[in-house]
């Protein structure tokens, strides 16, 4: 691996265990055996690397938002792709554990942010009218701005809530607990036969969950 | 007022305007035209200033939650009580701008933030109990925990989300907009007739919200 890659994973792991900010670019490079004169040849100082680490983030979103089984997006699709966003989140998870303060001091990163937010929240209400159209939601016209938003929220700060809400560690399970939350969120919208169909999927995640010590996935 | 109440107060507001982790207690003697040592002779540090905050936003919301037209809490106790955390929030907006950040680095508070956070979480699993007795929702069991978690989310995170989702300041029409946001959440649970009662305290809202510039109440 090349120097400059190194020190990105090198950071993501630093601020996932200690975070972001108990973590200075001396600590990066020491935990490397590299000078800091080496990593500010590389990067020009901490918000540049968490610049290129969000890249990273983002290309791993990109790429998961794929259809896996069919052009369409149903209820396995938005499932599976709830569960790969709770996923990347768990690898990237030290920026979720402080979004707002990371946006805030860094305004190029908060654009980069918005024009992605954006795109998801497009893709998030064209898959919720497809799930509609499909018969599994059931839901007025008002509601589909709604339910989008609500998940937006519940999604991206499902960390943070987690981090206030008990003093144990974020591990892979607090990571399926989201998961399961985004279900029940559901529940309240399905029609009888979305009701049966998720019911199956909750089923088999925590059926999932039960049997590994890595995270399930919906795969 | 006394000294430390006028530094309580200056603390609020420049916390409020420039964010917490912006404001040093240096910044807020200046802001009073004292000393930082008379600034010192009542509070230890700033961490000392945020914890006697934190006194003052837990008593404001433990007289907020006092059922208002009855004893038992129906829907529009709930939606009142709604209406006043959200406008306690905006008071002390600061601190849930950096909620996780705050209570990381204050093991002392974070336990007081946990039993307060307990204490509120029966508060509203009774209080849907009692919506689900009168009526008003449309509920399981297991959804009723869900619901309550849900609904906790969103409500502190509110701020958060909206600083991170758009680049505006936060106003108190955000706060608002959070009111409307868990009557939709509502919406996804309600009987037929809670359904209508609700729409009759969204519009009421609405109106209130485009008739004042000042936060509408339900009062």
């Amino acid at each position: 691996m090349k120097t400059k890659d190194k020190i990105i994973q090198a950071s993501i792991e630093l601020f996932n265990l200690l975070g972001e900010r108990n973590v200075s670019t001396n600590h990066i490079a020491a935990h490397l055996n590299i000078s800091p004169g080496n990593l500010y040849y590389h990067y020009r100082n901490k918000d540049d690397i968490i610049r290129s680490i969000y890249t990273l983030y983002e290309q791993n979103l990109d790429q998961m938002f794929q259809p896996q089984h069919s052009d369409s997006v149903g209820m396995d699709e938005m499932m599976y792709y709830v569960d790969r966003v709770f996923y990347s989140m768990w690898r990237f998870r030290f920026f979720y554990a402080n979004l707002s303060d990371i946006l805030a001091r860094d305004k190029e990163l908060h654009q980069r942010y918005l024009v992605a937010q954006k795109r998801l929240y497009s893709r998030v209400i064209n898959s919720l009218n497809e799930m509609r159209e499909q018969g599994y939601l059931d839901l007025d016209d008002d509601m589909i701005d709604d339910l989008a938003q609500t998940l937006k929220l519940v999604v991206t700060f499902w960390i943070s809530y987690q981090q206030t809400q008990c003093e144990d560690e974020i591990t892979q399970s607090t990571i399926s607990e989201g998961v399961l939350k985004v279900i029940c969120i559901f529940k309240g919208h399905v029609s009888d036969m979305g009701r049966n169909h998720l019911n199956q999927i909750e089923q088999n995640y925590r059926e999932l969950m039960n049997s590994d010590d890595i995270s399930p996935t919906l795969d």
